[in-house]
């Protein structure tokens, strides 16, 4: 038995990337019923909604249900509320310190696993007494490291410098991924773009569609002097790009974004001037299918 | 046996990288005897000092050596004329297109490898008649592809992509790495900073003693306006990345680079002021040893 399916009661040592306006409960517990942890992508919600959310994931699977936060997130204090009161008993916490939250979570007996992009970070979660570490490259979607490591440096740098379970993410979408994900040294990967391609994800049908025709050129990591963030080259992308190349400062690019970029392209479906968080292997994804199709394929790697 | 091993005659499929300034005889003829492929780099090299390099690796073993010829090389027809002459049977081709020397060196009973950073550009090497690929990722050291795409988005997508075999290259450097990048589908590995940091090369102590102590930040891709290339970062790379971060064009940038830089640090020492190409994975090698006792570290993974 794996060390994370045992640490967190899963069949399947995959987990499903919590994800700003696209992880929902339906993906969630479609994720859970085929056996590996489905995530609640708290970072787009209001505690009201999270409640929701959680309460609907409930309802659709008895199996366990983990909740991703975003440590930055203003109503933070209230969201872990919210997850303690409904028997949330997995969180994954990111964009903070590990160092916040960590021991009165312990204390409610939840299980803390902490997103990193550095040994050095993984380092500090294992110090913060964090249960298990997701180590994501460079060539994950959305908000990524300053350092840029990529997948295949930063597993085994971050599995030679704790002793506590390490998973995987960035740049895995199938059985070949997850292999050699574990031939690095990790005990369980994280996908994120793989789910946003399913029928259960939220995200816009214009998105998913844009997505299915993505070339490996497709994405880039930008706003490196702000969040870096890794974007599908659109127009929204593109205006960012020229700024920084006429050497924009950070305060300008903040201005530019402006509020609700995100759910306007991956919720709304404005490919065009929409922010669409999306991660290097999403010109691999050929089909939106189902999480149970997904499932079948990915866990080829086991067999 | 594998398809690599089979067409280039060397007993394991671990091939070095022919990098500028480092890899001359000595480091090539090393890994060669070790049952790799050792691969001379000319593109640091002035034709009578390749002529004399490729003499010295032929005496010091008589199994295959390698030369890697970068394409844009002003003397490179004379440079190919010297490869002949000494019998070179294999070539690595990288830094300008597929088709402008492949039939020709065909022709010549060569067996011709390009470096790809892209499944597009290997479907390229596929149609020009490329025998294998190198597909090399983000995190790999020196001169990189504009799409940034790591190594583990990579390898699947130009194995996809094309007919031929294809050797992994980017963030390689243990047993582990050399498992990943056969999971992802590679039927080879190319590693460039293992043997940097190796007894034979030539890299000056100065700069391998840096390297010795080099963390998971300590290198970056810069210069994407010009030639992308990944960097140690010490006060040369300080100075290029101060003028990209102000908003300074190619031309400014390449007046600033002057000649000479790459030379006076990796092969002379100087490694405040001279450029120094390395990848990634340089923090995860802590000792600087001989090819014979690192190949016996990296066979483990045919076990």
């Amino acid at each position: 038995m794996n060390k994370v399916t045992q640490i967190l009661g899963i069949k399947y040592p995959i987990i499903q990337g919590g994800m700003v306006w696209v992880s929902g409960a339906k993906l969630a517990a479609a994720v859970s019923k085929a056996g590996g942890l489905g995530v609640i992508g708290a970072g787009s919600m209001a505690p009201d909604l999270l409640d929701q959310q959680i309460k609907k994931a409930k309802e659709l699977t008895s199996n366990p249900i983990a909740v991703n936060l975003p440590l930055l997130y203003s109503k933070i204090e209230e969201q872990i509320k919210i997850c303690l009161k409904n028997d949330i008993k997995i969180l994954i916490t990111s964009a903070g310190s590990p160092k916040k939250f960590t021991s009165y979570l312990k204390e409610q007996g939840v299980i803390v696993i902490h997103v990193t992009s550095s040994p050095l970070l993984a380092k500090k979660c294992e110090d913060a007494g964090i249960d298990i570490v997701i180590a994501e490259g460079f060539e994950a979607g959305g908000h990524n490291g300053r350092d840029e490591i990529t997948t295949m440096c930063l597993i085994p740098q971050t599995v030679d410098a704790i002793n506590i379970p390490v998973i995987a993410a960035g740049g895995i979408y199938d059985a070949r991924g997850i292999k050699a994900a574990f031939a690095l040294g990790a005990s369980a990967v994280q996908m994120g773009t793989r789910f946003v391609m399913s029928k259960e994800s939220s995200a816009h049908d214009n998105y998913k569609n844009l997505l299915l025709n993505a070339n490996s050129s497709s994405t880039k990591l930008v706003m490196k002097k702000h969040v870096p963030v890794r974007l599908f080259k659109n127009r929204f992308f593109e205006e960012i790009e020229n700024m920084e190349t006429r050497g924009a400062q950070a305060q300008e690019l903040i201005e530019h974004l402006g509020k609700g970029r995100a759910k306007k392209g991956m919720l709304l479906g404005d490919i065009e001037d929409g922010e669409l968080e999306i991660g290097q292997v999403c010109s691999s994804i050929k089909k939106v299918e189902s999480v149970e199709d997904i499932f079948k394929k990915l866990i080829i790697a086991f067999e």
